[in-house]
């Protein structure tokens, strides 16, 4: 359930604007802001009111994870505990032919042992700004679509650029309700990051892709780093203390943490396009590499650790996006939907004074339209999967990094501005080992996708083959690039003469379709920008009309949900909120410990010194989705009782539309967190710090 | 490499017209017929020359297997000897949660053992007449190509059901060369085949996917039927003498076989929609089957046996449509083809009296239009993507036997003629298993892909869908229908009173979608038609024109090929012609026993009692496609050497154009054929039967 990067770009492929919430919230819906939290809902509904000082703690002691996820410190020595899921990326760029740690796991016995990741960066929120009125002056009226993205573009990396010069802190401006609000983000960010401990694939993924958003679940999904500064483990204010009594059926809970990406009130114009043209499109090319992931890794064991992490990506937003198109295909789901547009609709047509609100769906279905017509070509060329290789991702960042810099900051693409500019040299100069067999691999197969989907003849397609077949012109492209070698990409960063002087065929590529690709964004920045202003309209019409407190759509950026920790109805029958040890084995051997149920020698071996009734994972109605991953779950003392990591497969249309019908987030438990660290894994250390015995 | 079914009703979506050959044959090109053996060539080359009885003695040892592949006699006692590939679908019906003789294999110890398979329907070719006169007759030229094809599709059905009604025997109408020449088969039909010996699927697929169209190989893909009548084994005349020599390097061999579909002279505009339309398409839906067949896998081993037969076909056909379309992607390949037809136009625009083939090519492009319009919607609803279901092709057969049957048999879709009714039976009143579970997976994936394919808002997916999610509709299609149950099937097609008081929800779905699938089958078949006769004019004038021996394209009717025992080179290195078991054991070593590289425990237990010089896979030059499969390799002799099985990467090219630079069909050895089943599976009755030893 983990936001990948690859997904949050894709994002901007399909348009996907940022809208406001329905303002009537129910139940426990909610990605609360930390600045402007539910606190009469809270009241209400649970005789519940946090302080500021339980605020800013539970904030401070949530952790982005820059590689796609959420976390929190839990000791007061930087512990961070996350999922393993989160912490794969970072597992699996260790490994080497001779360790696999993203299947065996691993375990740091003491500080020294602790390994530093390659290119994990995280961030912990210090502050929050509103700097609307900034943003807004810089866009005047009369400006077209495409002015006005250039002018809030420019505006806001020059805010970022004034704050991290101030503070030294990352700082990001950030789009809430469609551009209703501009909110600075300012963040601690962490580049020393040490792995301390992770289990193994086997049982942090138990039940594999067949148990991948499904309940009930016994998944030991969690992965500990620590985070350094100056050599050292940092000493840190705010983590979360830990619970030893874990959760009660019932029982309120927070969930802090960063969810992606949300669309819950996208247009029924918009949402058809999804159904009908964005998911297809997702699930094809998802499809399609599944498929192609497997069958290399089916050819050795090494091929299998060098795919693993990808694949495990690939299958699951595979999964998901078949679980929101069924969403989307459910009449029971989108009737509903379609109604509360039409009464919208209806009452905005009532009144003269939104007659500009009024005009907003038609210009958004506009808009949509041009974006449909280039969302291909945006995925394929500009998207990258057209050029589905690391090298190649290296060959643009270098040729757009040197270009973009000779510009003012605030006209930069936004991932070359000041700001971002260490978070980007991380990943660009990251020592992740690359292989040529499975560099081609991947690159073949995307130039065959991109050319089935672009056509053969097409020019673009042309000039990328270069007169060979996919796999011949995949070959001639990895094998002789030198963009494997870290200190060469070093030296082609400092300039355009370097560049220039490389003759890499590689870069060669990324320069041959950097205009087509630069131009089919710019076409899909200028339609977003247009649709954002008329979802803003939209907004400031609902606002008006329904008046009560509310939350934004998902960016990726850190939300407060609230929940109830409980169980629920499927088929007829009831599925109890949470699961135990006991029932972990239960599973396994009802599958003849066979793979994806098959369980780490270990748990075998251990199986009788494991308390079995500890409880393992359980469920709340908590309001997240991809990007919770690795949040914690906290009670009214924000201690730590659970962490998330996953959606049942009804939470899925969380995504448009909130319900606690049968859509459920499902953590692992911490008494069982210990449980395994003691019993298990022999890291009684570990566990003493997270209980604060030491 | 076998010819599935589907595929070949997929063929006909694409408009796959059969065209001639190129007139310079060279080398060991040609997949010729029987009745016109390439007799000058064979002599000039090889200094052999084919006798009438030769030639008759292989035609009656050769067998079809009617759910796509080939075999032969291979003992007087009706011994038949194909692939466990194409034994797959009878191997996978006889299964159940208990027994997996799929994955097992099976061994009939004593005759009362042997199985009889439920619905395997195979055909011996007796006669070949020629009856294009009769047939051209009937199409007169002032007719259109609608009407040409309705009076084609009569006069056939009639010579058929005169001939049936006249011999007893089956009775098909080929058209070759692309209606150049109409002959008429008949068939010896056995329908009481019973299943002797199958290996371990482990070992029949040694490598597994990554292997498949892979060499060198290490396979034992066989499984042996044997034909019974009046409850006894049949006696017969011709059947193939075995070979305990194997074969040499260099030497002359022959494949008799049925291979199914090539396209070697299809116009560049009709290879340029197979690359940027065809093959794009059918491989994003056997991606999408291929995922959701792994995921409906992964969930039980029970599920896995249900699923492993179509899961087999479907990763072979995405590897081998990967192969072909990688062929059309590579312009060494495509150039030459280019070049070929450039020549060709050119000569025939050089006389008037070419004038109407000259037109030939604008006009197949033209229809081949239209074809590519309504190729997607002809795939989901007539070819059955959008209703991937065992049940629902159930409930469309049955519809349309009793609606066809009331109209005259020369105007009745080609399926349901007099001719094909015991076939077709045969197949309708299987008592194949089916499984709810699966069933509705399959369906409910197909509804969806059918819906992101066509568009939620179309009519026909509406009405498909009824107001209910994919997953709903169809639960709500397969738990009540009554179609599992083949009394019940018998009583429905008894007639259309039956069939209309049935109120049976698939036959509901069948009747809804009728009108909207007859109706764009007709205007495929029409384009067809049209590029038939266009395709006509151009044959005419290359006949003329190069006046040299030739061969149509394949049918999935008899032909004989021809090729040289020999290695090639690849990557700089010879790949030598033959391998041997040492070489299994090896490979499976280097893979550490691992999945798909592991061994059955009886070969590991019995390693020792092998001769490890034993040879076990071959390759030659002979011109082999899909629907091959099973097909025996003989010498001049006409003893067996070999079973086809395979062809190497290289050969999936062979479907566009011949070359014997790097492809090569892969063979079983008839002496590791004798060599496993004496020292691994003790059937030592079974090598004696095939060695003439009893």
């Amino acid at each position: 359930m983990k936001t990948l990067w690859t997904c949050a770009t894709q994002s901007l492929a399909i348009g996907l604007a940022m809208t406001i919430t329905p303002m009537t919230t129910y139940s426990d819906e909610g990605m609360w802001l930390f600045n402007d939290p539910p606190r009469q809902l809270l009241k209400t509904k649970y005789g519940f009111e946090p302080t500021d000082q339980w605020l800013e703690h539970v904030q401070k002691s949530s952790v982005r994870f820059n590689s796609g996820g959420s976390g929190s410190f839990v000791s007061p020595d930087g512990l961070i505990l996350s999922n393993h899921h989160v912490g794969a990326d970072s597992l699996q760029k260790f490994g080497d032919a001779q360790h696999n740690y993203y299947r065996d796991g691993f375990h740091a016995r003491s500080r020294d042992e602790e390994k530093r990741c390659l290119d994990l960066e995280l961030n912990v929120l210090m502050s929050i700004d509103d700097v609307t009125e900034r943003v807004n002056a810089a866009v005047k009226p009369e400006m077209t679509a495409e002015q006005a993205f250039v002018a809030r573009r420019a505006v806001m990396a020059e805010i970022e650029k004034e704050s991290l010069e101030r503070t030294g802190w990352r700082s990001d401006v950030v789009a809430l309700y469609e551009g209703g609000l501009y909110h600075l983000y300012r963040y601690k960010k962490y580049t020393d990051v040490r792995l301390v401990f992770a289990p193994e694939q086997q049982i942090a993924f138990f039940g594999g892709d067949p148990d991948n958003f499904e309940y009930p679940r016994f998944d030991l999904d969690i992965c500990l780093f620590r985070a350094y500064e100056n050599g050292k483990p940092v000493r840190i204010e705010h983590y979360l203390r830990w619970s030893s009594a874990g959760v009660q059926d019932g029982e309120l809970v927070f969930v802090p943490g960063n969810p992606g990406h949300t669309s819950r009130l996208l247009t029924m114009a918009e949402l058809a396009y999804q159904r009908d043209q964005r998911f297809p499109y997702a699930l094809a090319w998802l499809n399609r590499q599944e498929v192609t992931l497997l069958s290399y890794s089916a050819r050795s064991e090494e091929n299998a650790r060098r795919a693993k992490e990808l694949l495990f990506g690939v299958q699951n937003s595979r999964k998901a996006r078949l679980g929101m198109l069924e969403g989307l295909l459910d009449p029971r789901i989108m009737d509903r939907k379609l109604d509360s547009e039409k009464k919208l609709r209806q009452a905005v047509a009532a009144e003269t004074r939104w007659q500009n609100a009024a005009q907003a769906w038609d210009q958004i279905a506009a808009a949509q339209q041009i974006v449909a017509q280039n969302a291909r070509t945006y995925n394929l060329i500009e998207a990258g999967h057209g050029f589905h290789s690391t090298l190649f991702d290296i060959a643009r960042t270098l040729l757009r990094a040197v270009e973009e810099r000779s510009k003012p900051n605030g006209e930069r693409l936004r991932e070359y501005r000041d700001s971002n500019r260490e978070s980007l040299e991380l990943q660009l100069f990251s020592e992740e080992p690359l292989y040529d067999d499975f560099e081609i691999v991947k690159l073949a197969d995307s130039l065959t996708w991109l050319t089935e989907q672009l056509g053969y003849d097409q020019p673009v397609v042309q000039k990328v083959l270069n007169g060979k077949s996919p796999a011949a012109r995949a070959a001639a492209l990895v094998l002789p690039t030198k963009l494997k070698d870290v200190a060469v990409r070093r030296t082609l960063y400092r300039g355009a003469a370097e560049l220039a002087a490389a003759h890499d065929p590689m870069l060669e590529l990324a320069r041959q379709v950097d205009a087509d690709a630069r131009a089919v964004r710019k076409i899909l920045e200028t339609q977003d920008e247009a649709k954002r202003q008329a979802y803003a309209r939209i907004a400031q019409a609902r606002f008006a009309l329904e008046k009560t407190g509310s939350y934004p759509d998902a960016t990726f950026t850190l939300r407060l949900a609230f929940g109830t920790v409980k169980g629920y109805e499927e088929n007829g029958k009831i599925v109890p909120f949470q699961t135990t040890i006991a029932g972990l084995y239960q599973r396994s051997s009802e599958h003849q410990n066979q793979r994806p149920f098959d369980l780490p020698p270990r748990w075998i071996e251990r199986q009788d010194s494991l308390n079995q009734g500890t409880p393992f994972n359980f469920v709340s109605t908590a309001d997240i989705i991809g990007g919770n991953s690795g949040s914690p779950v906290i009670n009214r003392q924000a201690e730590f009782v659970g962490i998330i990591f996953d959606g049942n497969i009804q939470s899925l249309v969380l995504d448009f539309v909130y319900t606690d019908l049968q859509a459920r987030a499902v953590a692992v438990n911490s008494q069982a967190i210990i449980e395994a660290l003691r019993q298990v894994y022999a890291a009684g250390e570990i566990a003493d710090e997270l209980a604060g015995k030491r």
